[in-house]
């Protein structure tokens, strides 16, 4: 089968790799028919994280079950199933209190040398992380591309706003206009957030978050931006989601927090572990967040979709077949495309 | 009167300065009866923070009130009255949360240029700031040495028990064998912690921290403290207490907190602004607390020391009179005493 593999920084190939197949009877096999490229993909093509070449590419996918193992209970040959950016076996101490990023036997589809950018896939774990999809959306494809992003940026957005205790007639400043910021303001105005400011300096994408929900939008950076925020939200935002990663976001979401507010921050760290802890500390803002247990999430937000109360497939600016997940990783890199469907 | 003043590292004294005085009409004069020395004083005597020569010192005070404001109406003279370590006007949006660290326009005793191990004080904001303790305590020396840390040292262990969630049942592990940190013990004890490691150096509060309520002493260092806890707690602790605010305290209470748990932090940060970011991130840890808003929590800690439920005297040591604070201050810095308490 055709499959995404790492080689390099700026180098990702389709190419030829052994047939998935079930190895353990906790398996499902999976034919891949949605696919997308995540911002956080962009860490390794970028050469910003340790990637090994030979590595799979790929952790945002859904598709249809073609077999089973012999432990696999909840899903059956011809299920369309989700999957969360990682997997879990739903059985141990963290799974069982939805922290499923945490499972002792877990992992990420990378570790697990496999990815969802290609025809198929081999899903640990099967009952533990795939979610079934009802058979109601087969050729409803704009239905289908709005369940794709729960897989990861939706879920993790929604995380950003848990985290940051976003809750109704609530502030909310979030810091990155990317797909997981989006998301972000879907999420917070879903949980009836009354005022929200995103932060950002992407035309496009600013003016999608407007039509998304957002009620702010805070375009200039650094100092000038937290002055802004400050000044509209009379002294900072109760709950301020953090959905970048990197120093100056951090940064930013420390400098805009209102006291006695959190941060809930789902970006993955790069180069922001060093923070203004007195801020934090004299203002008793709390920092919350992480890796997001997408999978605690998956069926609540499913629903939300089903019912047409949810649709983050705006997020998804391009769509490409197998063979154009390369220029769809050129296109995200060079900011051309916010996110990119992969269809193959 | 007679006051502690700062003159330099090393170097507090106790001279005449001019009488205590009501200034505003939300002032009370209290006469202090009690004070005590804090750990974060010793920040300023070993030349760790930047503090000024001339300012007072002493945050933890209680006392007669003399004299009150015309617009102070809680509190009558003759009271006896017990302070947070900050004052805080009552009114503000922060003080109506319970957050009166943020109070708009409250502050901390020495920037008011005023100091408790001293004769008396000027307590501004007294509506806002002071509570009064019932006439019932007079001449009960044990329960007013009870009494007296709940101006900081007290409220602050309970705050990091709340930062921290302990919750009945649940396992917490307290970073410091401070006065706060035994606290800490208390305040665990209290809300039903069902296990409680405690990790210090010293023998003497280590076994005070045992009598307290602490099931578990962990003496050990850095890497090998951290792999006792994670060891004994079969993963990590739900509930981390940190109760120091240096760079090695809190990389412990990282490393050793469980996935999905909360660190309650209250010590002041010095050089901690390092954190391990990606092991909070990638276990969905919780990184809370900060000053302590005591005043939120004096009535109910009150009321439970004059039940009998609460006593946290036991971490005062040695007892002196006014002449005797520099004397204090260097049996602290020298760790002979863990805290002093004041009788002018």
């Amino acid at each position: 089968m055709r499959a995404t593999v790492f080689h390099g920084p700026f180098d990702v190939r389709v190419e030829q790799v052994p047939d998935a197949a079930l190895r353990e009877p906790t398996d499902a096999l999976v034919r891949i028919t949605h696919a997308a490229i995540c911002g956080s993909d962009l860490w390794p093509y970028r050469g910003r994280e340790s990637y090994q070449p030979g590595w799979r590419l790929g952790h945002e996918w859904m598709g249809i079950v073609e077999d089973v193992g012999s432990m696999v209970s909840t899903i059956k040959r011809g299920d369309r199933v989700i999957a969360p950016f990682a997997f879990s076996d739903g059985t141990c101490e963290f799974c069982h209190k939805g922290l499923y990023t945490s499972c002792l036997h877990g992992g990420f589809w990378a570790q697990a040398n496999d990815g969802g950018q290609a025809e198929a896939i081999r899903a640990l774990f099967a009952d533990g992380t795939l979610v079934v999809v009802p058979k109601s959306v087969e050729g409803d494809e704009a239905r289908l591309r709005a369940i794709l992003p729960l897989t990861d940026v939706m879920g993790t957005g929604h995380h950003a706003a848990m985290s940051a205790g976003v809750h109704p007639g609530g502030t909310v400043a979030i810091v990155g206009d990317g797909a997981v910021g989006l998301c972000g303001v879907l999420a917070a105005r879903r949980l009836g957030a009354e005022r929200i400011l995103l932060l950002g300096h992407q035309a496009q994408r600013l003016s999608l978050g407007r039509r998304l929900g957002a009620t702010d939008l805070i375009t200039s950076r650094g100092e000038q931006a937290e002055r802004e925020v400050i000044e509209l939200t009379g002294g900072g935002a109760e709950s301020v989601m953090e959905c970048v990663g990197t120093k100056e976001a951090m940064e930013t979401a420390v400098a805009i927090a209102r006291p006695g507010g959190s941060i809930g921050y789902v970006g993955a760290p790069h180069g922001s572990e060093q923070l203004n802890l007195g801020r934090l500390f004299g203002s008793n803002i709390a920092l919350r967040g992480g890796v997001a247990p997408v999978r605690a999430y998956l069926s609540e937000l499913l629903a939300e979709v089903l019912a047409g109360r949810l649709d983050p497939s705006p997020v998804l600016d391009l769509t490409v077949d197998l063979d154009g997940v390369p220029s769809g990783y050129a296109a995200m890199d060079q900011r051309t495309a916010m996110k990119v469907m992969v269809r193959p």
